[in-house]
């Protein structure tokens, strides 16, 4: 039986590893549980899996929540108040929950960033879902894994699908799981990208784009902020340097290939020539079930995949010109320090003011890459914690200066690209 | 250094071995030989390779190899005279070669059968590319695999890609290699089939079929026979009684499915849902080199697999009408005992009676048919080793016997299908 906290309970990771852990009780047991502020949904959730710690990252509504479950106590007796945390602190303390084998971490952004370094910290196994821990504070996070004995999980599909090929390699013999270290016999990775909302249109047609375009992913569903990432391939571009962290790869040596139906998860070459791929229906569940198994497999009545349903599956390199966001976390990536940390937090901020329909599609990479060029000279190789703080907020601002100037801000009247 | 011992050495498997042993000098060393009847070949193979023992399975040719042999040696002291053996008793010599680490069996046919199993009774671990060892034998093989400890690597690409897929599985970590024992966690297998030369044909126009349409193998360059067996499917059904005998699964978890360009080599889908499969261009060499380098993986700089360049997989569904053969292997596996070494020898008779233009195509699956309902009465469950070679000759006369009298074959002219 293995214990489970889970950070951003409420959200779309939070809620299917809570469904698995439904799905099989005699593996599972959660333990502790953190959300924002979806109340109703926490409180239904405290009811059905009973944790022993609850932290609300929005402490004002603490006494809310204890209201509500002690009404639900008098109500039903066997339903018992957890001990209830706020705060920061509060999702520390559940992301190092002394009970917990392991950590899911489901929450979106850089405030995942914090609870998940206390989770390694306390030497805890983690299901990574917050690509920020590794993307922005990679130099930060590794040597803590190193020091702590803490392991990372990939917990979104691609990385999982590599993390599963790579189980009958040598490495997976001699260290199972050592992020940032060379993986022996590793000699190239390929990330599968859908190719996302905009994958039939011409770049001509691309100036026509609108965030309704843009929030409608072909495959998967997912939130509106990963959508867009997916429009612009800057989750791919993402992807990579999470792969590099996680596997160790040169980034000469992880590619990206376009794969509109998403069968294939994502593949690896090894040094004989030999091409592994893992496959599946595209669902969250399966890469987050694997975290919570790992290292072994559950029997799941999950629908089967059916290759003679999909009867095709086509693939092509990307378009370099029409997804410039893939290049720039390329050459992020590939400068390290603290520069995929502002790729990262510009490209939030970039996405969340096109949500906001104050720019347009096609601003998104121009801000990050000017973003980008304007930290250059404040680059940090080796940050401590702070320093990746301060950059991502620097970046966020810089991305409001920016569109409140409007100068390099194409009108949606006058596009000249 | 790995010593291998190579049978069958100027056929297409054992050329292909010698090939890989030249590529990687530091990595293995050819300490044993055996061929047919060509003799050019196997003293060019003898002078690079140096092997303490050879063996020609024609005794007859065995003073010509000698004075051959002798009169380099005058020429070039390098070159020494190896130990010369003939007939079955050499070839069995050769395969239980005391300095040898790995056999690899590239007899094709009923004749591979006794030196193979001359191996795995002096428990050497074998690179397994003759097929008629578990399909004809498996009931025989299976428990003298247990009682030695001999470990069976698949060399032929479709196992070889289930083997690399099982490598990261409980299977792999628990017992490595155990032939015929249920796999944990493996839930299906799906062996993809290239459809063979007659993948675009309708079976009204399999009936114009002629020896050259049939000879012809889209994707992969082997010999006449097992290019007829392509187009017949009766490759892939050899090859699903093969599977159940290497990875313990039964036959209603063991399917085929058609994907035309052979990239992907075979799948396997474990007990969660997930599906992972092993690609590559169609070339036989890396599954030869993986059974010699397993478990580890060696550098090569053989041609990338490019998706790209690729750019579609598709798959369907087997057409039963189509490629009768492939049902009439399943129903052979399934009766078991001695069935699956009648449905193989009357397959080698019929294709031979084919590629001497004595029988139509279409005849094929007719033949083995009759031959397999034929047997019923006399079907052994537990056959002895002498019962499995009865039953092969058996099956060959049977075949003869009805393409002499004529009755139930399909004339040029009057085809009634």
């Amino acid at each position: 039986m293995k214990a489970i906290s889970v950070l951003g309970s409420t959200g779309s990771i939070g809620t299917q590893t809570l469904q698995i852990a439904e799905e099989f009780p005699d593996q599972f047991r959660v333990v502790a549980l953190s959300a924002g502020r979806n109340l109703p949904l926490l409180v239904e959730q405290i009811k059905t899996h009973k944790p022993e710690a609850v932290a609300l990252a929005d402490s004002s509504l603490l006494p809310e929540l204890k209201e509500r479950l002690q009404n639900l106590s008098k109500e039903n007796q066997a339903i018992r108040v957890p001990k209830l945390l706020g705060g920061n602190e509060g999702l520390n303390e559940v992301a190092a929950w002394d009970h917990a084998d392991l950590v899911v971490t489901g929450i979106v952004g850089c405030a995942g960033l914090l609870p998940t370094l206390a989770a390694i910290r306390a030497g805890k196994d983690l299901a990574l879902a917050n690509k920020e821990t590794l993307i922005a504070a990679g130099p930060v996070v590794l040597p803590e894994l190193k020091r702590t004995g803490s392991r990372l999980l990939p917990a979104d599909s691609e990385h999982s699908a590599i993390f599963q090929c790579l189980q009958g390699t040598p490495w997976a013999e001699n260290a199972r799981l050592s992020t940032g270290v060379p993986t022996p016999g590793l000699r190239r990775i390929q990330l599968t990208a859908s190719g996302g909302a905009f994958r039939e249109w011409s770049i001509e047609e691309l100036k026509k784009a609108t965030i309704e375009d843009a929030t409608k992913h072909p495959n998967w569903s997912m939130g509106r902020k990963i959508t867009v990432d997916s429009a612009t391939l800057m989750n791919k571009g993402l992807e990579v340097i999470e792969a590099h962290y996680l596997f160790g790869l040169d980034y000469e040596h992880i590619e990206i290939v376009i794969h509109p139906q998403s069968i294939i998860h994502s593949m690896i070459e090894l040094a004989d020539s030999s091409v592994l791929a893992q496959l599946g229906w595209p669902d969250m569940k399966l890469p987050i079930l694997y975290c919570m198994s790992w290292p072994s497999r559950l029997q799941t009545p999950w629908r089967r995949l059916d290759l003679t349903e999909v009867a095709e599956l086509t693939f092509k390199a990307p378009n370099t010109k029409k997804y410039p966001c893939m290049e720039l976390a390329y050459s992020a990536g590939k400068t390290g320090g603290t520069m995929p940390a502002v790729l990262n937090a510009a490209n939030e901020e970039a996405v969340k003011q096109f949500l906001e329909e104050k720019i347009h599609f096609l601003d998104i990479p121009r801000l990050i890459e000017k973003a980008c060029e304007n930290h250059k000279s404040d680059l940090k190789y080796k940050p401590s914690l702070n320093d990746i703080i301060l950059v991502d907020h620097w970046a966020r601002e810089e991305i409001t200066r920016e569109v409140k100037k409007g100068s390099i801000l194409i009108s949606n009247q006058g596009l000249t690209i």
